[in-house]
């Protein structure tokens, strides 16, 4: 027998059911966007060093579609996907000595996209000196492969303490995310979701209130964490989208970490990872784990008591479960939310900043600056347990 | 060698190539929309009573993504699916004895949306009592779980006879038609398309038309078929959507049923199925057939000597392959539409007087008139074959 | 340690960033675009005749959704999926001896789209008269249905050399590119792929320029190529969208071949090729190949020292990876290219003169021009190859 409608009261699911709609100002990021020309002033990963075989590579990154490939001279061209002849996928291109041929007419670029060769043209033709590939700069650091999509003069791949040191032992890996970039630089920004949603990882904090200062700096911004005011944990997080920090969730050992998160397109994201231990003994050397496959909204459920989402998938569920691009009109902004709303802030201003023409914040152009960009990422327990040696003072 | 184009005269497909487009205003479910508000003033079901458990379940009704759960105190809470405070799904929440705790920072809500708990904010937080997650009524009938989307104040769920009585065997099961909602109505309110479309079933009608006269009523319209003169069904068309009748086709024994017909959106519509067996002996119990898996335009074979599409089935094919949203721009309609005609005029005064703020037929708001609802439905064949026992008179 | 700036100069990916849009005169291919109207003054492959069973077959064809049957009688009907009735889908027809029944309320109609019966209405209905399903005629040739989908009146099927010839070993199958049409028909103008995107399979011509010469003619184009001065092919380009040529590729026979693309709608083209093998003795049959599975960008990965792409796959790899409709206005056009920019240049033209109320070119009225309309294809090799017997001076 069903009940009386008393007990329905104060339901204001109907109510409520107007909002704005979302801005796309901080989230879309594809070419001659605000937001994508502000990311095209930083290098950015775009594939594992492992992966650079002499069969050409689709990439996809920011909504842009191209082939990187490494020629058997060395080098590494990284080239819009179409060929500016007639359009057929360089991915089928056959890599040679000192760059890729087309498979429809057999035109030849070299990693700048100069035209090296026109075999169904006049041996004279001029269109050979004329036409160009569109073509990005590519390096290698860390066993990563690193981009630069922006404008003339490109500025200086960093040289963060994890990437450059040669004393540990260093991890390299990617997955795909699949939600719009924001969203996953955002929990970066955010401390206070580390003893809840990483729970069961942390079971010193969980359910614990994180009390958090954040300095802004050359970089983007110091983060340091305290709990009970007996833990403690200094975090980086580096414009555009990138964090520095020190992990040690139960079951592993305490790591030093850098993420590079980098748009594929609006609604993917690529989590470069390299993690780093710092040991006294060798071998010092540098192991690829590849691509962790992933699927939209396909997690496994495991008991832990919390939220029955494994450890490593945490952030990414919390993240892609918010939508595809998560619609902040919806939002109820806490006052542990400061990271996020002092992020979403700054990031606004240094897309205008591009928009007039100045370097944002991060970009590094001073070799000098560049030997070893260091950062004092800790995380300590109160219980004695270490996060990790210090690698600057190590 | 190819024919004279003499024989191809008279073939006016391309001269018919022009047609106004289609109309939304019946069709489209969303928030905000007309038909939509309209439906938002029923309660519709939304889920099986065996599938509530300790973890929340995602729902989707008319366009909106929810989540359903059951505490550990036995309330039944529903609620969007995207938490007020960052979004992140309550999916992947966890269920306690009074609400839903997020994965994310932990906010905690009760079933009507109230915040119970911000693990990250200060123990003061004024924010606590402002918040509300969007939450809808929700109460269980006879093995399934049923919402209330609309706004304030809450009608009475119906005590339908079938899902009430307890002299019976009741079977409840449900799945999805790839379809848009009114597709599937207006089959029920169509009595022309028995002995057609499941001439298999019904051999004794097979390609026989139809004498069907319709009564308005104060739920909708009761409809008395008959073949021949030979035989009659009663059957009830109930407003929004659902249909009250007895079947009875070859190979099944004579059943009472109501079917209500729920859109999850646009292209998708649930049928709630409840089933009843009247019998003289019991035990009378309520078994729960589940989920029955379809997918669009996938259909097995089966020779029958019609259309060669299993009996479970060809409602489901008639109205999918219609297309997603049917376009009744290209219809011819005939006498034998009569009871489609009336309930698209019907309904569409029914959105009107919805929108002028009154209620619309259908619902109840008196408990008096709510004991038990009883629709007498009948299905009799003239070689001695009766449908079912009167749910009235038995 | 990441590389100095300086290497980075002159790469132009960003620089070259703003684009005109598409245009689609030339790929659209909808009821009611311009390249739609013009394309359905044509008769078009749509099946194999083997296909044709008691079973409604679905057929897609310039984004026009159709059912082609066979009735008991032997006459084939071409007609709108959806039933002019209330829309359900004739796919789930019965074919009678002279009609297809609609399943939902049984309307009965012949090839021509009259109705036959209406079992749900009065036997006197005057809407029986009335009433029309959209239908197109239809006609087999050589082991093909093909359909015209235009206004009154039809133009007569063609009857090519390849499709009517009676002393041959002829074996005709289908498969699908994903991709639009024009990239299709485009590269059937375009001699200068031959020994490059081939060239595994022309060992003799591989990376070598072709010099061809093209000639209008009635029904298009014919094209002579040229290797060193030592091969010639003659290939014929006709309009619409076929081409009739000869194939020598190392490890086949030589044959003829007519190749039939035809839009299914603006991005998948379906291929009907017919391949002729002139043989002193007979049997001379029909052999139906079926339908090759093709699936969008998975294709096969074959060593041979150029694309690494099986021969039978890199027309369609090289077309598919153009993008599903190919951005034109990136390209970059050479002199080898003439042929395509002839190609295009016409077919603007023709669309205009159909928009007029011309026929286009191609089209065939008079009976007695349409015996057997032969082509010579011929494809010769200095090293004696012979690329097939003369199908003229056979």
């Amino acid at each position: 027998m069903t009940v009386s409608v008393d007990q329905f009261k104060n339901y204001d699911g109907h109510a409520q059911r107007e909002r704005p709609p979302e801005d796309p100002e901080l989230t879309h990021v594809g070419i001659n966007t605000p937001c994508g020309e502000y990311l095209r002033q930083f290098w950015h990963g775009i594939a594992l060093s492992e992966e650079l075989t002499d069969l050409p590579l689709e990439i996809r990154i920011m909504g842009e579609d191209l082939v990187l490939f490494r020629t058997s001279d060395g080098e590494i061209g990284l080239v819009h996907r179409h060929c500016a002849h007639r359009g057929a996928s360089l991915k089928f291109g056959r890599v040679e000595s000192d760059g890729i041929r087309c498979c429809y007419h057999g035109w030849k670029f070299d990693r700048a996209g100069c035209c090296l060769d026109m075999p169904a043209e006049p041996a004279d033709t001029p269109l050979k000196d004329e036409v160009r590939q569109r073509a990005y700069p590519a390096q290698e650091l860390g066993g990563l492969v690193f981009a630069y999509l922006g404008p003339d003069p490109a500025p200086l791949l960093p040289n963060y303490d994890v990437m450059v040191r040669e004393d540990c032992k260093r991890v390299v890996g990617v997955k795909t995310d699949h939600c719009n970039w924001l969203q996953r630089i955002e929990n970066g920004h955010d401390p206070a979701h580390l003893g809840i949603l990483h729970a069961a990882g942390y079971p010193q904090i969980a359910l614990q209130r994180n009390i958090f200062t954040r300095e802004k700096t050359w970089y983007g911004y110091r983060t340091i964490s305290k709990f009970k005011d007996e833990m403690a944990k200094v975090s980086h997080q580096i414009f555009p989208s990138h964090t520095r920090r020190v992990g040690a969730r139960v079951g592993d050992p305490p790591r030093h970490y850098i993420h590079y998160r980098v748009p594929v397109d609006d609604t993917h994201t690529a989590t470069w990872s390299v993690q780093v231990e710092i040991t006294d003994e060798g071998p010092y050397d540098t192991v690829c784990r590849g691509w962790s496959p992933t699927e939209r909204m396909v997690y496994e459920h495991e008991e832990d008591g919390w939220w029955g989402i494994p450890s490593r998938d945490q952030d990414r569920i919390a993240q892609e479960s918010q939508g595809l691009i998560h619609d902040r009109s919806r939002e109820t902004l806490a006052t542990s939310d400061s990271g996020v709303v002092q992020y979403r802030r700054l990031l606004s201003e240094q897309i205008k900043a591009v928009a007039e023409g100045h370097d944002p914040l991060g970009v590094i152009r001073d070799s000098e600056k560049n030997q070893c960009v260091s950062f004092d990422a800790t995380m300590n327990f109160a219980d004695g347990v270490k996060g990790a040696p210090d690698m600057i003072n190590a």
